[in-house]
């Protein structure tokens, strides 16, 4: 199967960095200097809870295209209200909503996709804008080689469009693609457009104790609990 | 000035790499072996010398989206017609055809885009095909942020959509990214659309003594002899 596999294309919020600790810390920091004090890890959930609707509204057409950031910056305005935080600027409010620009990777992140990188082409496949993936990458030393995935697609995963375009843009045929993510539905959408797939365990992405089950056996083409794992199945 | 750019953004054939000596090495080796004798040089600029009407088609619409890798073998199937080079597989030609995934950089570009990676964003501004710059930059160790360009745009330069979708998928206004080139009409297109801009002096782009004079001081923003003085003058 190894051989080939020229591309990774990988999912990003949960599988390869943590968006729930990194959107808390960096949200807390920011609000609690403005001496709110709030439940910062709820904040961080809640803002999440919004992100499927805001995108199913462009998936479904219903609206244009609009990229992560001004997703993510429309729902936060909509929380803060809920929340009853006030008297923020725009310039506050472009900050904060650049949290997810800042995010830290998990612990194996750096360390598998350097060992990766050696041997296939690392990519990003990931609902995210480019410019939001590329200052990550910079600040979380991601060495993608293609920053990828629905913007330059013009489609939000899990649509075809987005994995298609994807593997296309890397001059790649889909079984030459394996994606990587957490999230067994990206997974499974991949594998509908040809992709083999590399489901990643993260225990952690929602939490203590929300730990969600293995997918059985054989769901994927291959299975591990973090990216040393998957270097070393793929023998990188 | 170089306060406010974030990001630069970079022509790539002749600027970062030497097309001409490394499509002639590629091209050479492969038919060399094949028993075929040519002047590998003329070779090379009688292929380049199709690559702008070949852009031109698509540019003015009269036919569809074609991708560089796509003109290129088109190309070079007419141009080995022309020279007389008969018996090739289609492997044989899909090889040739992407020696463009294989040219070296010149000197100075490596050291050069490394010192300006730690200040700027550093991404293509191509008409290169995705594929063809990531090949390229994993085999040359070139540091892109991200790679952007024609491809993504649905644009070849110099229209001015290939620069504003650079900008725009860089989530940055023109006036934050600095074009680099070394060719004068892509950096007037670039400033035509709001972009700063660089010229680095190439004088062996297309062989020895046919260098180009320089543009007259003032052209634009920055005029350097290589990378080592563009990141000298940006303060990287």
């Amino acid at each position: 199967m190894s051989r080939d596999i020229r591309a990774l294309t990988f999912d990003v919020f949960g599988t390869v960095v943590d968006w729930r600790a990194g959107v808390a810390r960096e949200v807390g920091t920011i609000l609690a200097a403005k001496g709110h004090v709030l439940d910062w890890f709820a904040f961080a959930d809640d803002w999440r809870a919004r992100y499927q609707p805001a995108m199913e509204q462009v998936r479904s057409g219903w609206r244009g295209w609009a990229n992560l950031d001004t997703l993510h910056r429309e729902n936060l305005v909509e929380l803060l209200r809920e929340k009853g935080v006030a008297g923020l600027g725009a310039q506050d409010i472009d900050d904060l909503s650049h949290a997810w620009h800042r995010l830290d990777p998990w612990p194996d992140s750096v360390a598998g996709l350097v060992r990766l990188q050696r041997r296939y082409i690392l990519a990003t496949c990931s609902n995210g804008n480019v410019a939001l993936l590329v200052n990550m990458a910079r600040r979380a030393a991601l060495p993608w080689d293609a920053v990828l995935g629905a913007e330059v697609a013009g489609a939000y995963k899990p649509l075809a469009r987005a994995y298609d375009r994807t593997a296309e843009l890397l001059g790649l045929a889909p079984a030459e693609c394996m994606m990587v993510a957490a999230h067994p539905n990206d997974l499974t959408a991949a594998a509908a457009r040809g992709f083999l797939t590399a489901y990643v365990h993260r225990p952690q992405e929602f939490g203590g104790g929300t730990d969600q089950p293995w997918p059985d056996p054989g769901s994927f083409d291959i299975q591990v609990a973090d990216f040393l794992e998957l270097a070393d199945a793929l023998g990188a």
